[in-house]
């Protein structure tokens, strides 16, 4: 189907609710895009990111603007190359332009997963340079929405942490994380797109994976359904919540604290006046910026510093890590 | 064990450890009332509430406080008369005093958890009017907490619904937040209590009896052990946010919100400058006024309202519940 083929069929009312869905999706997040702008999707060959791409090579260029494909090869599977070159080969036939695969190294830091990520993300961007895109468009769904949050839940470090993905993050857009992965394959078959099943997506050493399989199908059972919608929807207010709390508490980290040689002070009478919320986003960043590593700075750690702020009865030092001290010293917080 | 006995053995460093960690977190609860005043344990006979009742009999008293039980009686178990005068005669042996049933009708309003709850805190106000308690310790455990997380999630309602339960709330206290419903279990057999099992604690008609019995075994399984106190922790930090970013939307309210008539206006102009969380909480603390049901306005409904702020186009206006209309007109939202 052309796109002029599917735009008569969209006018006779004809096209199928999971395909007009996920264009309205794709729409709203390039509305506002100047023309000319070059689009880039990051095509995987699976359903999602296939339906991403059929929409995209619709609606960009109504929009006037420029819409290609990139298909990173992870090289973890024996035939990696070819499926991605068959995903090339799609988005070719959709009407994108450029195309590109791109073949990374995945290394091992972070886990495989984590390595994995960071060697697409890599790529991502340089594709953007070289073809001088200004947005990646990435096929997260709110299934996916959903999982990230549960897996945010097992670190309980707060709303950051259960804030999911990021709709818009630098180059970044994420256009489907309000729609549902059912919809992304009913689009696929609706378009007689022809989707690949990762394997890696049902070996259960990943624990998206268990969340997907095991987690998610249990919650609804016992919580009804509309859990994942939930989940998503939770996801989005708390990113809310944190960006305000965040930008409050770096205003008030501007007045409250500074840096001298190699101490970082935070002065206890302008943060014990602050709400909980604001002071512990204060003195963590103050940690950070002392030399903790933030995947090793806890909120019980934090916890303990504000006891020294709110509940000062003499206490001697907190340890924190990386050999960061926190102390009270003449109405400050001294790190060091 | 008399109070006594107990705290000889405290002293030679044989008290179990479940045992230590319950009057702890009693202890601190307890640590800052005045002296004389009176203390109320909400008892049902079960572990934790047994629990907690033996840790203020140790506690109370030492502290200079008075320290009594209420049971509150259902009715909705045959035997329940007798279960209430069985942990009655339990906290008297303890040495709690005053010790009172009180029998109580459920109504239906809510559901049968609702009607419950409310007819349970209703009979405890009562019980601490009665005998002057300034406090009632509720027995709620870091299980209970992480339970109610995961019910929160299933609404989807942002921070507060996953805030869980307050460690404090008007004349309410629940010291045992962040202890293991394992250790009140071992504290009752280390200290030679009987607890009393209730029925419905099994009954999977309960959402609640679901999320313990399947959902959070699954978590645990699928993202690692911890998950438990990682929710329990995650509602503690939801909470402070949940707190300190109302504070600030009642803040904005007063200068942003104002009602003349049957009409709530709100200052677009002064909205629009602010952060989507404050917005959100100050629109929809002002369509509450308006006339919606809490329990009726969703996020979606209030997200809408925000859409004539951020993203006006001349739209007509947005429907909400209770018959509530949100427009635009010169430069205000406004409800009626």
């Amino acid at each position: 189907m052309t796109a002029v083929e599917a735009e008569v069929e969209e006018r006779r009312g004809r096209l199928h609710p999971a395909v007009a869905r996920v264009r309205e999706a794709v729409r709203t997040a390039l509305a506002e895009l100047p023309r000319e702008t070059t689009v880039l999707v990051a095509c995987s060959g699976g359903a999602d990111s296939l339906a991403l791409a059929a929409a995209t090579a619709f609606e960009a260029p109504k929009l006037g603007l420029r819409a290609g494909a990139v298909i990173v090869d992870h090289g973890l599977q024996a035939d990696s190359a070819h499926t991605a070159e068959i995903a090339a080969d799609q988005c070719r036939s959709l009407g994108l332009d450029p195309v590109q695969v791109r073949a990374v190294e995945v290394g091992t830091e972070g886990g495989p997963e984590g390595a994995a990520r960071t060697a697409r993300y890599d790529a991502l961007r340089d594709a953007a340079d070289e073809f001088g895109a200004d947005v990646v468009l990435l096929a997260h769904t709110r299934d996916d929405q959903a999982e990230t949050v549960l897996l945010g839940l097992a670190r309980g470090s707060g709303a950051r942490s259960l804030a999911g993905m990021a709709p818009m993050a630098g180059l970044l857009r994420r256009p489907l994380l309000e729609v549902p992965r059912s919809a992304t394959a009913a689009a696929c078959i609706a378009s007689g797109l022809r989707p690949w099943h990762d394997p890696h997506n049902d070996d259960p050493t990943y624990r998206r994976v268990r969340v997907r399989h095991e987690v998610l199908p249990i919650l609804e059972e016992a919580l009804g359904p509309g859990v994942t919608e939930a989940l998503a929807r939770t996801a989005g207010l708390l990113r809310a919540d944190a960006d305000a709390l965040d930008a409050l508490a770096a205003d008030l980290a501007e007045t409250s604290v500074r840096r001298t040689g190699d101490e970082v002070l935070c002065d206890v009478g302008m943060l014990e006046a602050e709400p909980a919320a604001l002071r512990t986003r204060v003195l963590r960043q103050a940690a950070l910026e002392a030399g903790c590593r933030s995947t090793d700075l806890t909120a019980g750690h934090v916890a303990a510093v504000d006891e020294l702020v709110t509940d000062w009865r003499g206490q001697r030092w907190i340890d924190l890590p990386q050999g960061v001290r926190a102390l009270r010293r003449a109405g400050f917080i001294v790190l060091r």
